[in-house]
C-alpha cells in the first residue's frame, strides 16, 4: 500500500521529469503513488499543484517527493517555496553551473523542439517511423537499400517493437524480416536480404521464453511447442553465424537495451551526433 | 562548427543521461558534438571513457560537459575525479537527499526493469504495441472494445506515430481510424466507431501543413491539393464537433506533446499510477 506520493511536475510534457524521477526512484525499494502534472506553465496552475501537494502531505502524514522540471523561474520558485515537500529540481541544480561554464545565460525554452513543423530532425523521425512500419515483418523488400538496419530472427523474438523503437527514438530506418521454417529448409537467408547482409542484425531468444510467448498467441500449436521453438532458434542461430550476422538475445533485455546495443554495434556513428 | 563536446555516460542504456542532458542543453544556444557511451559498468571501460574525455578537452581547448548516470560508486567516482570536464552527476546529486528523506539506503540497481521476462508492466507494454499495430489506420474493427483510446482524423494528421508512441511509452492500447471522403459524403463517422465515441480522440492539422506533408507522398495529386485538404479538415472538424469528440491540432506539436495531452484529457487516471 503506497503511503507516500511522488509528483512529477513540468511546464512541458513532463517526460524529462518522469525519466529523471523514475531512474532515481528505481534506486529505492519503495512503491509510492505517482502523480503526473504536465503543462504547469503559469502561477494559477502552480497554485493548484501546490494545493494538491500539500493535501497529500497532510493526508499521508509524510511530505511528498516532487521531481520538477520547470523552466519559468517564477513558477518554479513558487512551487519550490510553497510546497510542503522534498523538491528535487533538475533545472535549478544543473543550469546554473552550466551557465558559469559556458559563460552564457540560458534561454528558458520549454521542450526539445521549438517548432516541430520546421524541424528537420523531427521530419526525419516521422519518415523513419513510416519506413519501419512499411517494412515490418518482411512486408516489403522495396527500398531496403535505404534501411539503416534490418533486424532478422524467428517469429516473436522482439523484432517489431525494437524496429519501432529505433525509428521513434533514434530516427533510424529499421526494417525487420522474419526467419521462417521455409528459410531453414532451403538453408539460406531470404534472397531479398542477401545484398544487405552487412546491415542485418539478429535477435534470438531462449526457447522456453519463446514457447511461452507463442503459447499466448496460439495455445497448444506446433508453432508454440517447445521442441519446435528449439529447432527454429538453433537453425536461425546457425544461419546467422554462417552469414556473419551479429546477434543478441532479447530474453532478459528491454526494448531500450536491445536498441542501444544495436546502435553501438552496427551504427557507432549514431552514438556521435 | 561544434567546438565543444558533450558526453552522456551511463552504466545502462544512457537514455536517462541523454534525456536529462538534452533537456538541460536545450536551455542554451549551443550546438556541441554529442558522444554517447552506454554500458560503462566497470573500471576498465571507465578508463577508456576518461581517455576520450581528456582527449577532447586537449583537442578543443575547452573541457567537455559530461552528463553522467552511473549507479556504481567506484566507476562513477573514477570518472568524476579523473576527467578534465564539467561533470554533472544526476544520481549523486539527488540520491543522497532522497536517502535522508526516506531513511533508506539506495539499492544501486541499473535500469528500470530488473528482469523484463518477469515484468507484468513490460508484458502489457508489448501487448499494447501489438494491439496498436493491428489497429493502425482502421485495419481492424475487432476488439475495439479493448482499446484504451481510438484516434481519429484525416489521413496524415499524425495518428499513426501518436498511437505507437502511446503504446510504447505508456502501455496504452491505441487504435486509430482515418476519416476519409466517403465518411464526409455519408456525413457520419465510420459505423464501427459509433459504439466507442467516448473513447475517440481527434487529431486535426492546418491545411497548409497537411498539403505540404501529402505532397511529399503524392506530389501534385488531388489528395495533396490545398483546397482538398481544407475541405477534408473542415468536414472532419465539423463531424467531431457534432459527435462530441475532443480534438487537438498536431501542426506545431511533437508526438510527445500530443500523447501527453491525450492522456491528460481522456485518461486522467493514467496520470496517477
Amino acid at each position: 500500500m503506497p503511503n507516500r506520493t511522488v509528483f512529477f511536475v513540468s511546464d512541458g510534457t513532463g517526460i524529462t521529469a518522469e525519466t529523471f524521477g523514475n531512474s532515481i526512484l528505481a534506486q529505492f525499494a519503495i512503491k509510492p503513488r505517482h502523480v503526473r502534472r504536465p503543462f504547469i506553465d503559469n502561477a494559477e496552475k502552480a497554485d493548484q499543484v501546490i494545493t494538491e501537494i500539500n493535501g497529500a502531505a497532510l493526508a499521508e502524514g509524510k511530505r511528498p517527493i516532487v521531481f520538477i522540471t520547470i523552466v519559468n523561474d517564477t513558477v518554479r520558485e513558487k512551487i519550490g517555496s510553497h510546497s510542503n515537500a522534498l523538491v528535487l529540481d533538475m533545472f535549478r541544480t544543473f543550469v546554473e553551473p552550466l551557465e558559469a561554464e559556458l559563460q552564457l545565460t540560458s534561454n528558458h525554452r520549454v521542450g526539445r523542439f521549438s517548432d516541430v513543423a520546421k524541424s528537420q530532425e523531427y521530419h526525419d523521425r516521422i519518415e523513419a517511423i513510416n519506413f519501419s512500419l512499411a517494412h515490418d515483418d518482411g512486408q516489403s523488400s522495396r527500398n531496403l537499400a535505404e534501411a539503416d538496419v534490418i533486424l532478422v530472427g524467428v517469429s516473436r523474438s522482439g523484432k517489431t517493437p525494437t524496429s519501432l523503437y529505433l525509428a521513434m527514438q533514434h530516427g533510424i530506418k529499421a526494417a525487420n524480416y522474419p526467419l521462417i521454417p521455409e528459410d531453414f529448409e532451403r538453408d539460406s537467408i531470404p534472397s531479398s536480404l542477401a545484398p544487405y547482409k552487412r546491415k542485418c542484425f539478429g535477435l534470438t531468444i531462449d526457447a522456453d521464453r519463446l514457447s511461452q510467448i507463442r503459447n499466448e498467441r496460439r495455445p497448444g500449436s506446433k508453432y508454440a511447442a517447445l521442441a519446435n521453438c528449439r529447432y527454429e532458434i538453433n537453425e536461425a542461430e546457425r544461419m546467422m553465424k554462417r552469414e556473419g550476422i551479429s546477434w543478441l538475445s532479447s530474453t532478459h533485455k528491454s526494448i531500450e537495451e536491445i536498441a542501444t546495443t544495436i546502435l553501438r554495434d552496427i551504427r557507432p556513428d549514431r552514438l556521435i551526433y
